[in-house]
């Protein structure tokens, strides 16, 4: 068994005080919640955010000459500026909100998909995508008859980078990938998929809903063109995520939906557009989930992904060992010995049990794992499985709480076994 | 001058203690907000609801086998269920969460309408739309050749609805009108609508964005295909809106948005959808926004939208004798005589005086009302406008705030007189 974490900050000593949430019993026992990879658990300081601007500032935005509406669209652009800076965005009009990542990636879909690309074009993608990276492709394909390409696995179970690499040709006009695997935990070089599309003149999509709440992002160091994440991934609201692309590729496309705010003039039969970021935010936006949202931001910001990342490397390693002491247990995705920088996240199987009963039974002992396909079948159906357990962390998981966990789960394949 | 309402309950008395917010001072005066058209403001036990679901049951919805995500999504559908009563839907999975209403709209348009519209078909609008139920139209026309009608005014300020039923023929698809119009006030005969769009074999879609919060609407009653609102002007937060459409309608329509949540089965080259109302679904979707939609909509109907509406009439009458008063100020729409169940506001200009210049000068008042075209270009340019002010209320609007706004406007049109 490895030692307490030592050589990093203990960040759930210092900040597991802000989350509410978690102080809770489940089923009688203290909550142990390691489903952060579907949603992150939210600091007072974002409910803070949310209580202040509603009982405050709350007024339509970009609408009114009243003080209310001047405060809400400050506090709304000043999110935006945010979300700019929390990515390294060269302009904040490079940040489009949207209701969630999935959004963004349809956003990107229509409009540029659409505008772009033509009968027999290709898009490359990964067996791991999660299905907002595959199914806004596959309508679009049915729309416009783009061809789709699916680069695989390598032996460790990651990205087999060289395979993409070998489905890039001069019909390729899009890779669109994920940042860090939901279920394998891997972390894919974007870097290089940037340089290899760059090669054949392909633009790159990134989807970073993983990536964003554990390591430091900065999409001009990758180089990509589309970047999107979801708020309520990164310790911020639901309803909110975005979409940020380079801005001469954002001007150039058309509008996705239409209505009240994307708008300059409206005529009966036609209309012409606003700036961006506007272009692409029809109706009244997500205002309130825009300002936690930076509030946020704000919040993990100031400890630093970069010490969030060597912190939670450090629980990682930790689970992995105490899963690996677990006979007939098998962990999908690179080890951290064999990517250092992967996830903080552990998908597994255990022979002869189904993934829900061990989610259901560790739930009757107060612990929250995700089981199912996580919304990646094709790479489960790869895998030979139809479902997983997922245990996910978050900087706010203590030490104790992972021992915790292996002990419980130890019963509990135990138990599973003798009564199956 | 009008005498106190006294036939009505004063329900600003009774419930104005749970709006926080109106209890400030904008620039050293008592806040008076009359911008209830842009968006309302909240009650309090919204907040509570939003507090309580971010710091107990905070968890992604439909696919875990914890107990968190089991307390997230029974909440989640119980909200829809509550939508679905508040517009007497047939069926929880008649309602659809969105964004917004303006997302709601295109949904409407991408799906519904590129799946069923041809080239020369009709729809038929009018010339008083919010842009959000003007510009969908007018992108689904330039991908399909879908021809746009309008309906003009009729003498009084509102619709003209012979007008309207003579654009009605067998090409007819669709008529998309405003319920209550957010700039006149007028409350269309809806259900006419759609007597006559039936003798067509058209669709009707009701945007009811501003009727919703001010008198009781049931769909079935009205008869129409599609009904679309945003909780943010309903007392409940931003980001979350709902369309509301007949199942079989619904079930026809091809999918808006692909990714997670919306799908039954994903391949790498194609995928099956889940069944309503997850179709329209992808992606995480704003879960605490719903549940905190659901605590306005249980709020609101606690008092009554019959109660509301009758509180409110008298506040409107109220109003409009003020402004009546005011030389060189006509109100734009049909006066309360005209159409008793007209909506709770006034959209006015003063001869000489720019909107803007009003509403500038009363927020230095602590006046909060709107100024500019309220999204309504096309009915601003009949008018022979660029904007107009207005003044819109709730039902915590208090008499005494009426007055107060009365006098400050007749000194602030003097004092803008005596300056010009």
């Amino acid at each position: 068994m490895t030692a307490s974490p030592s050589t990093a900050i203990d960040l759930a000593a210092l900040h597991r005080r802000d989350f509410p949430l978690l102080e809770q019993q489940i089923n009688g026992q203290p909550l142990i919640y390691l489903d952060h990879a579907a949603t992150s658990q939210k600091p007072r300081q974002v409910l803070e955010a949310l209580q202040s601007y509603y009982s405050r500032d709350n007024a339509n935005v970009h609408r009114a000459a009243h003080s209310l509406s001047a405060r809400a669209t400050d506090a709304f652009e000043a999110a935006r500026g945010m979300v700019a800076r929390f990515v390294n965005a060269a302009d904040p009009n490079e940040i489009i909100f949207s209701r969630n990542a999935t959004e963004a990636i349809n956003l990107v879909a229509r409009s540029w998909g659409e505008a772009n690309l033509r009968p027999g074009d290709e898009i490359v993608l990964t067996v791991m995508e999660h299905h907002s990276n595959l199914v806004p492709w596959q309508l679009l394909a049915q729309r416009s008859g783009v061809v789709l390409r699916h680069a695989g696995l390598g032996a460790d179970a990651s990205l087999d980078i060289e395979a993409l690499c070998g489905l890039l040709n001069e019909k390729t006009r899009l890779v669109a990938l994920v940042h860090l695997s939901n279920t394998l935990g891997c972390l894919n070089p974007v870097e290089q998929v940037v340089e290899a599309a760059r090669a054949v003149d392909a633009r790159v999509l990134v989807d970073g809903c993983q990536a964003l709440a554990h390591l430091p992002v900065d999409v001009q160091r990758i180089g990509c063109d589309f970047y999107v994440g979801s708020a309520h991934k990164l310790g911020g609201p639901t309803g909110i995520g975005f979409l940020w692309g380079r801005e001469a590729l954002l001007e150039a496309m058309p509008p996705f939906l239409g209505g009240g705010e994307m708008i300059e003039e409206v005529f009966l039969d036609h209309s012409s557009w606003a700036r961006l970021p506007h272009k692409f935010e029809a109706g009244t936006p997500a205002i309130a989930e825009a300002i936690a949202f930076g509030a946020a931001l704000d919040y993990i910001s100031a400890i630093g992904l970069a010490t969030i990342h060597r912190w939670e490397q450090q629980l990682t390693q930790r689970l992995f060992d105490h899963l690996r002491g677990i006979e007939g247990l098998t962990i999908h995705g690179p080890a951290p010995e064999q990517q250092a920088d992967r996830g903080a996240l552990a998908s597994f199987s255990v022979a002869g049990l189904h993934a829900h009963d061990i989610s259901a039974l560790l739930d009757s002992h107060g612990v929250c794992i995700r089981s199912g396909d996580h919304c990646t079948q094709p790479l489960h159906r790869l895998l030979g499985l139809d479902a997983t357990a997922r245990a996910s962390l978050s900087y706010t998981t203590t030490p104790a709480e992972i021992d915790r966990f292996a002990e419980l789960l130890i019963d509990t394949v135990g138990f599973l076994r003798a009564n199956s």
